[in-house]
């Protein structure tokens, strides 16, 4: 947690908040804070800033908060993303979030298992759980949009040109003739298929919509390095 | 499992192996193969190739083998990683291992909690199954070589010199004046700190050893995003 993410919720005075659950015993046992340490803040949406610890009980923490800074600047991509077993999609929610990325779709695809669909993972609640943890470990306070498209040809047919108009248009694809480009100056939208990839046909709607198969070398990595992986060359 | 990675004790002829465990079990529950499937196989250490399935029972699978290439070309990197959790520290050996590192050291630090150098994890066995996860994934065949330092102070003082020689040194650390390079041409020996960072001592002390500190932005990530993140962006 290297900043607090804070909620209006939280405000019990205009300069001030009252913090108990998960991120009051983060501050008290992990930073081991006590009275008068400085921590690192943001407020949801909103600026980042310095807290000041007044006081604490055992399980409550109040601080009192200042903004003075604009959030990391955002990452000019709308990942598309084959939606991964479970207890992969949270760590990449937190990934991609912590990279930057403010709008994912989790879609369907040939190679998903229908069982995925149904996760608990998948509630708002779960979702934005991880969201926060990977905006709370960039020191960022935008939370990302993440929406459900259990249906793949309908959104790659009927969603996918609006969403993916006027950008780079990328699908990482193992064993495509060309490599991901690097530092690309362009907004893009990036579509990353399920383990086991894309099947052909998919990767031919795709590319009807104006996606071009890129690969990251011979190499085929994981869902969960390939997100990293293939951002972190963009851009 | 995107090749079987076959060892000599698997031979039970020059072109026959016999697997059984969870190799056999992957063949025919995930791959579903039957016999006269094509399998992508590579031999330990040598080269990749194409295998026939040539006869299954219920827990062993029989496969004819040829090898015609060479496995995929290594990442010119030495990847010096403070020790994460355990948990985490798997996914990184895989995740390395699959981005075609091929030695790793695994040392100290301030941050790193005394316990994780007691993780059953840690045992040769154990970082072996990872390695193999890593090697499968990526259609590889050449096994990294990870080795425990657990001692800051005299590896990075007696050891470090020698191995980083001649190498582009870096080490990832957030807050860095300098940006990460992109795709750079030399050698890179790219140390990675553990959650929280390494101290301002460590720092000094690899500094001291022709490390140059560098950012990924002003975005923090996980040791588990940032590994795959910094190695596709240097190569």
């Amino acid at each position: 947690m290297n900043l607090i993410l804070l909620f209006h919720e939280d405000f019990i005075d205009s300069n001030r908040v009252l913090l108990t659950g998960r991120r009051a015993e983060h501050i008290l046992k992990v930073h081991r804070a006590t009275v008068g340490d400085e921590l690192s803040v943001g407020i949801s949406g909103g600026m980042t800033g310095k807290g000041t610890l007044v006081s604490m009980e055992k399980r409550s923490v109040m601080i009192d908060v200042s903004f003075t800074q604009n959030p990391p600047a955002p990452r000019p991509v709308t990942l598309i993303l084959a939606l991964p077993r479970p207890k992969v999609l949270r760590r990449v929610l937190q990934t991609a979030t912590s990279m930057g990325v403010k709008r994912i779709f989790l879609i369907n695809a040939y190679r998903v298992e229908k069982s995925f669909w149904s996760s608990p993972f998948l509630s708002n609640a779960s979702i934005r759980d991880q969201l926060i943890l990977g905006l709370e470990q960039a020191r960022d306070t935008v939370m990302p949009e993440v929406l459900l498209r259990p249906l793949f040809k309908p959104f790659v047919e009927d969603e996918l040109p609006d969403i993916a108009c006027n950008t780079k248009q990328l699908v990482a694809h193992p064993g495509a003739g060309m490599e991901c480009p690097r530092n690309v100056s362009e907004n893009v939208t990036l579509a990353i298929g399920p383990e086991g990839g894309f099947i052909q046909f998919e990767i031919e709607k795709l590319s009807e919509c104006g996606f071009q198969a890129v690969c990251m070398g011979e190499r085929i990595l994981r869902v969960e390095a390939a997100v990293p992986a293939v951002l972190s060359r963009l851009f």
